[in-house]
């Protein structure tokens, strides 16, 4: 990892810094066309060939049922299961608590409005398997799911070579009381939910993580049809800001555990001083030696970088240039700079704080916006799974009230139809 | 307008006539990928060549200082004055109740999580001019900005023949304590806000409506860059829901406020009574003639069409299906069918409530979702104007109680960083 003062750095070299490639998969755009056309086309057809030529495995059916998914599930250990279990009630508890019943307003005597929450009817959830099985993903966006209500929760993960998919995920399906995973993969999945197939429905918003095909056909997705999707997608990140009173090797620990998600994951540390830098990047070459997977580590890391600054507010500055998907303030003091925080999507406070505990089971969404998307869009809560209807209601007083206004307005812009739809009840 | 039966209707008619074209615009990528392109290489000089090219005006300067603003905001008249005042009011009084203070949840002993609002630092509205100008729409935009908290509010309208703005919208910018617009429009005005020239800032989210190129150069920017739009556009629409109780004039005249936008805005009239659409339809006649944009109207209602059906539930269930932007329930007994509006971006309750009202001053938004994405999308709010950034504090007590789950799910998944970074912490 380079190190950097952040007193030598002017506003270019900054820019430079905190620059993400945000489009690196453009050259994947015609596989990706192609595998959206034909499951367009060719609906179930095209996804049992695409199963057998990406997935390598002969599907006879596109999906698992309830006693399949219990059979699957009855392979996972008690250990396994209480954590599983406590993962979802703490994120249930505090998804739940982001219902919020609102207020009607009256505006002017009469004249009442208000807003209403109603669930997405269908939503599909993409559930990354393969060489990463996640079914951490699976509680992330399943449980906001069911607290916004949606009628039809449609899941697709794709398939392992047995055709199926594993016990984790078959386990979380059932504590979600989803009695259905199609065993669909890739961009092809997300084909599939956006145009519906035989077998697949058409849904109205799809959320999930996955490969650089998967959320290519996402973005594609999002612009060519009435489909929604949850944000746009990169590679994951974590910035770390440290003082003095931080532990050297817990901010090694932070910084390994995004590396290891992929060779493209950033992980920066920001601190004040050098003292800690040092002994931190001592700690990520001792820590990295014994971990599985510290070839994809090394590489992530040599995409990282520190910042030595001169204050903390100088360290808060640089992390909201880099607007960061994880910010960890490994710092005793962090009520006094956490106001400080403009752009960020989830954060972690103090020394006890592992990105890792967010990224299971303290309650907070792990589906976040990356790549710099913090400084404009939140995380995954139930706010994403709904939509806010405004609802207006008019009295008799109230069009009397209101009434002469809008003619003016609606005269001003030239619009005399919307005039007329006022004046003809104000004739009564 | 034609008339259907909704009993004659099989489930692929009804998905025909409920579809709406919401990529109609792609032949001219092109052009609007030049624009964009050259504004992103030449900055300001592209901004005065375009403003040459397609507005006919040859500017010196590309903004309206305050001064100028209030030279010009002084043409209006008093009435006009009290009505923008009237309306700023109102949507403010609404939009000011969606700010609610979110709670600490404590997920488990020792863990607590919370959501906090931080402001998208930097927005970018456009605000139409030209044949359209809309000041409705820059106190729609403009009053959330502002209690959000934006730090930076940048305007961009198309300059008049004069290379000025109107009257209206100079008013509007001053009651918002705007002190600058940029005399910029069309997909040149959204490339300025995208990528920055010498004097527009670059900003995190552009919102505003606008001519088949701004929709166009939103999506592309969407797509490409970091910067967020607010929602995908489509052609304005409205669907009235009427009963034997409600009023043919009043209906008529709110399919014509929706028909006078452009010929390719929808009115849907569905309703219970067959007696009803018919004399709907002859007011509709009637009032049309005297309507100055009679032209515009007449084409879009060739675009338009009545259904009736048995019951109003069944007329319910085609709305749901329509998924309309402005859903009026022109029927005395809306408590009752309210409930079962699942798709739909701002609902005007009974015979009084015209959508004329919410277009300017009942208090709601007018930026609603078009084109059946009111499935997935809710309207512009305050909501849009902030992040919920999403916040977690673990104690001592609280890794004890976490940890060895996190540790468990950690491993499960086979991210041996990630469990690494609690046991550090839990060893102390």
């Amino acid at each position: 990892m380079k190190v950097y003062n952040y007193s030598d750095l002017d506003k270019d070299s900054i820019a430079k810094l905190v620059q993400r490639n945000v489009d690196p998969a453009n050259e994947i755009r015609t596989i990706v066309e192609e595998v959206l056309g034909n499951v367009q086309q060719h609906g179930d057809r095209a996804l049992y060939d695409y199963a057998g030529k990406f997935d390598k495995v002969a599907l006879d059916k596109l999906f698992l049922d309830k006693t399949e998914l219990e059979e699957i599930a009855s392979a996972i250990t008690a250990d396994q299961k209480i954590a599983l279990d406590i993962a979802y009630a703490n994120i249930y508890k505090f998804h739940q608590s982001q219902i919020k019943a609102e207020d009607k307003v009256h505006t002017m005597p009469g004249v009442t409005c208000w807003r209403e929450l109603r669930p997405i009817e269908k939503v599909g959830l993409y559930i990354p398997g393969g060489t990463a099985v996640l079914p951490s993903t699976f509680l992330m966006l399943g449980i906001p799911a069911r607290i916004a209500g949606c009628h039809e929760i449609v899941v697709c993960s794709p398939p392992q070579k047995n055709g199926k998919v594993n016990a984790f995920i078959a386990y979380v399906a059932l504590v979600l009381g989803i009695d259905k995973i199609y065993t669909v993969g890739g961009a092809q999945a997300i084909a599939a939910m956006a145009y519906g197939t035989q077998t697949i429905s058409k849904v109205d918003k799809i959320f999930g993580p996955g490969n650089q095909f998967v959320t290519k056909a996402k973005t594609i997705i999002q612009s060519t049809t009435t489909t929604a999707i949850d944000m746009p997608a990169g590679p994951s990140e974590v910035l770390v800001i440290a003082d003095e009173t931080s532990r050297p090797e817990f901010i090694a620990a932070d910084l390994l555990a995004q590396a290891e998600h992929g060779i493209d994951s950033q992980s920066i540390l920001v601190t004040t001083s050098a003292r800690i830098a040092e002994k931190a990047l001592v700690e990520v070459e001792k820590q990295t030696e014994v971990l599985p997977r510290a070839e994809i580590v090394r590489q992530a890391l040599d995409n990282s970088y520190v910042v030595v600054t001169k204050s903390i507010y100088e360290a808060m500055e640089f992390s909201n240039a880099y607007a960061p998907e994880h910010l960890i303030l490994a710092v005793k003091d962090w009520e006094h700079i956490a106001p400080e925080i403009i752009n960020a999507g989830s954060v972690f406070l103090g020394n006890l704080t592992p990105e890792s505990a967010g990224d299971y089971a303290s309650g907070t969404n792990h589906t976040l916006p990356t790549s710099s998307y913090s400084r404009a869009y939140s995380g995954v809560s139930v706010d994403s799974f709904v939509k806010k209807v405004t609802f207006q209601f008019i009295t008799p007083e109230g069009i009397k009230n209101i009434g002469p206004h809008v003619e003016i307005l609606a005269e001003l812009e030239g619009l005399h139809a919307h005039k007329n739809a006022v004046s003809v009840r104000l004739k009564g």
